[in-house]
């Protein structure tokens, strides 16, 4: 079997925004960070595994829109939230409302693992956290100051809406032909508290089963309403559609501009299809096919 | 166009553990809560407004695990979720972890109709229906002294599994061939806090869009895991199937005895299959198709 992954640092009216720092670094974090999960994969790690290590890897990069860097709830406080489904077992972790977990898609997994829940929020999922010795943070560590300004332009009307409803996320195929996804987000900018995305949601923002594995990223409540993750897996498994064309059909079926998504099936094929302008994303797989993306690109997958 | 109606009150090991008087109080709730809706639906009321007063009606009463007579979690209080979701204009609302909010349906549509959320959890979903004044009762205005004794039971490991993760539930198609649904519920008995079922999950307990409507009630995390409401919708869109069909194989689907879902298409066709030993529900429909059962029927959709 050949293993496959990709991670996803959000999705949005990107391309133009950026200053040259902030793509320079996007450009080098993001292979690097594949290539952690590369790593595993060649080690033999289980899809599972390498999902998780993937979200930690992304929610610890103050670039992206999870754990430090997430933006901040219309409070001036961050609320994180976090989910993970393990294709083989068809088993799923998930937690919202988190204000102190350091990590949140560690919790989510310790959900799946410990629990015979899927979905926890807080503060039960911080009770648990504690339990469980996972490391915690004051909520001010995860801001930082490019976040705190955008928050200000929310409050003042002048946000543009550029990639304030971001994600991060994984999919993994391992060399057992098992997949995983995993998908971690602060949220959007000026959420109310409480507002709970599509990122914690099984089936809404990430899915994986004996077929794929899909993390989605973008308009949040557009991916609730559609039901975006689900929606590829079934398409495979109904219409037999390649997954290319499956996570195409189903990003096509929403709004313009709703966002995009990285998916695996268990043949190790990958598939980043997008509709707002651009997808922070990287991919790597055990044939040798090594890439990382901004904007749209002729040639990757 | 002909419409349509269906409720659910739980599904489960329920028929042999029903005392008479507990039996005789469901079967007379059951219709006249249905007729409710019925009246609703002859003087053209929306497939939305009447799912919503159904999901009220069952919160209302007491015999069903949502509002008052919710089942209690491991601390002894109650947490309540729901949602709803409106076919026609693909808007969805749902709230979880409420304490005292008197009809969870009500701040999920409030929800719908007010923010551009779908999704909200408390305390903040909690300060949303202050705001918007919806009714509030202490916490322990739900508990009946039956729930009481099912948590004792519960924590002494006495527990049966019998009805403790029911939910209520309601799916309407209106005159002009509207869908909605719409599902409420105290969660499972012994919960941990924060834990979040099924019912308050777009995709999993509850789903409409331009074809079907659906309300789930059983193990609420393997609706979590199938995506059973959406999936639902998917084989009628993606495999041509009729409702009936589509609802009996996304059931069959998953493991034995998950429990059952309610169903109605834009062509007022209702389906309610379930794969536990019964499943409280009523049904009507312009028609003149009208009944109710507990247990396996032959006959009934």
């Amino acid at each position: 079997m050949v293993w496959a992954l990709a991670i996803h640092g959000g999705a949005g009216a990107i391309v133009e925004a950026l200053s040259d720092d902030h793509r320079n670094a996007v450009e080098q974090t993001l292979p690097r960070i594949a290539d952690v999960g590369a790593t595993m994969l060649r080690g033999g790690g289980s899809a599972i595994d390498v999902a998780e290590q993937l979200a930690v890897e992304l929610e610890e990069c103050e670039l992206f829109n999870a754990g430090r860097g997430a933006v901040l709830s219309v409070r001036g406080t961050h609320e994180l939230e976090a989910s993970i489904m393990d294709g083989d077992s068809g088993r799923a972790g998930a937690c919202c409302g988190l204000k102190t977990v350091r990590n949140p898609i560690r919790l989510a997994r310790q959900v799946l693992e410990r629990t015979d829940h899927v979905f926890v929020a807080a503060p039960g999922a911080e009770d648990l956290a504690k339990e469980w010795q996972l490391p915690c943070v004051p909520n001010d560590w995860f801001t930082t100051d490019r976040r705190r300004r955008q928050l200000d332009e929310f409050l003042a009307a002048e946000q543009d809406d550029r990639m304030h409803h971001a994600t991060v996320g994984a999919v993994v195929c391992d060399a057992e032909g098992r997949v995983a996804a995993a998908t971690s987000t602060g949220g959007m900018t000026g959420k109310l508290p409480g507002r709970i995305g599509d990122a914690p949601m099984i089936g809404a923002g990430t899915w994986a089963d004996t077929r794929v594995a899909v993390s989605g990223t973008g308009l949040g409540e557009r991916f609730i309403r559609a039901g975006t993750a689900r929606m590829v897996s079934a398409r495979v498994e109904l219409l037999g559609e390649p997954l290319p064309v499956a996570a195409a059909a189903v990003l096509d079926s929403m709004p313009p501009e709703s966002g995009g998504l990285i998916a695996v099936d268990t043949g190790g094929v990958v598939a980043l299809p997008f509709t707002s302008q651009g997808m922070y994303r990287a991919w790597a797989t055990g044939a040798g096919i090594v890439g990382h993306a901004i904007g749209p690109t002729i040639g990757g997958p």
